[in-house]
């Protein structure tokens, strides 16, 4: 087992205080603005010439969000001072407590990324890979302390909605997985455990099971997509902003609960299930999604649309920062 | 065609004056609720002995959160002199503009009780039936006038979310659905139209697709039932408060929505999809789930659970109030 253990004593993932950025793209940046909001330094590295104006100005522009929904409590020229241009690899995770990769989602990339990022840090230190795309077993192969690595995948957008998903690899330590779980309670985050690799990890799956059958919906002509939307909007999708779907069973039960539920409904929601539809992307599928988004957006420019989710993204998660499900 | 239209002029579906409610349990009570809440006057039959004092009750308990989302703006026990108990079918229907049926779900139950409304409303008047399990062509079978009969289906808890699925059958009159959907914007719903007739309408399905892969995740240790339902109400839940699953991509899209969202990452989904898991709700499963929803309810009863959801919806629903998506 020693050979799966992290070398030497971790860092106390509750006083982290410096972070290496390496790739600072629009999630990079994202994370940047999150680690400086909770007092954390931060080196950054991206290979693209330019970045680090990017990146302040990025950070500047989040701020506010950050600000209105409590998590910086700072001033940005302040925080500002704390964010620092790694012209390497090697300068942005040197004097790291944790790494934080979000590279583009190549995988011959990223395993050169990590295997450079591996080489310049002490051995007792976690890297996490916000990799949507790709399973940790993958991406540790090349490393010569694979043990180390976790996924830490965020969600879009990263400075807004609180979810990580923490999954380990085949040659992740369990203190690994333990100390990044820590980590993002200590900076404000809701991290969760995902046990096994899976294509898409949990949220992504789950969203994509969603859409699915929204997608069938349209495809057989039983609903508008303004329609469909309506129905998740104006309905379940407000329950899923305050607890997910087992616990909206649970509650359908009443006072017994999961168990009542699955022996009263559990029968209908198989039934349900048996006709699910499997569609696919076909043309004349994608036709139909795209006429019917115009329609719905009705000539709002994509900007405006991401602007007003926003402004009520943080509505909500300041309204639900004091919930305890 | 004439006989699939209704017989003489509609009332005014913007200035309904006296609804009829048949059956007045959890469903029908909360319609009541909502109905005097807007101006309306409320004629109630149930065949329960005393239902009509549980039904008072009832109003009395969700005025608050009526008021609260705005939808009450008088004083509960003004709003309680406009309703009245009904003996019969006969004298819930017989003045009435409209009439929302809400019946246990029993075919029999429903069909006699449907011929019962049939038989006693000028057949110029709109019949909606609550049903969320069965189709309208099940259900007008047996009416002389089933032209008039169409399903508004609500969303618990119905005086809460404002979703109405609103569905005809093959002896529907397009003129039926045009009325009901103007009826339901007048009172403040916010109903939606299923064009064909499919098991769970729309918002079980997609409720049912989404807790399908959330179960999946469990029944293979891929993670706790807390875990996934975090995945949800810390993520894309949040996110579905606001809008539903179709704008969510086209906003991912980018400035080209939908379009760029299908080219880039149509394909990954698709792969997502052949992955999604097919459960069953086994015995070892529902010892899963029932044991997972325990720990993540961590001894608080279900009645807290559901008084706390309820504060948080109505704190949604007033945000998000303004929205136009």
């Amino acid at each position: 087992m020693a050979a799966l253990g992290v070398t030497g004593p971790l860092p106390d993932p509750e006083a982290v205080g410096i972070v290496g950025i390496v790739g600072a793209g629009t999630i990079g940046a994202s994370w940047t603005a999150w680690f400086l909001a909770r007092g954390c330094r931060v080196l950054a590295y991206d290979i693209a010439p330019g970045f680090f104006d990017r990146l302040r100005e990025h950070v500047k522009a989040t701020w506010p969000a950050l600000q209105r929904t409590g998590v910086a409590t700072i001033e940005v020229d302040c925080a500002l001072k704390r964010l620092a241009e790694a012209g390497t690899i090697e300068a942005a995770v040197r004097d790291a407590d944790v790494v934080q990769e979000s590279a583009p989602e190549r995988l011959d990339l990223k395993r050169d990324i990590l295997a450079e990022i591996d080489a310049n840090l002490s051995p007792n230190r976690i890297v996490a890979s916000s990799t949507s795309g790709f399973g940790v077993s993958q991406l540790q192969s090349s490393m010569r302390h694979p043990q180390r690595l976790v996924i830490g995948h965020p969600f879009n957008p990263p400075h807004l909605i609180p979810l990580v998903e923490v999954v380990g690899g085949g040659l992740t330590s369990e203190d690994a997985i333990q100390w990044a779980l820590k980590f993002y309670v200590a900076i404000g985050k809701k991290p969760i455990r995902v046990r096994k690799e899976i294509p898409g990890h949990l949220a992504n799956r789950l969203q994509a099971a969603l859409w699915r059958e929204a997608v069938y919906l349209v495809a057989e002509d039983i609903a508008s997509v303004a329609d469909v939307d309506a129905a998740i909007a104006f309905g379940p999708g407000l329950r899923w902003a305050i607890m997910g779907p087992h616990l909206v069973a649970a509650l359908a039960g009443g006072a017994n609960g999961m168990t009542h539920y699955l022996d009263h409904l559990g029968g209908v929601v198989e039934e349900w299930w048996g006709d699910l539809g499997t569609p696919h992307l076909t043309d004349q599928v994608r036709t139909k999604l795209i006429a019917g988004a115009a329609e719905e957006i009705m000539g709002r420019s994509m900007a405006e649309l991401t602007q007003r989710r926003d402004d009520l993204l943080i509505g909500i998660l300041s309204l639900l920062e004091q919930r305890r499900f």
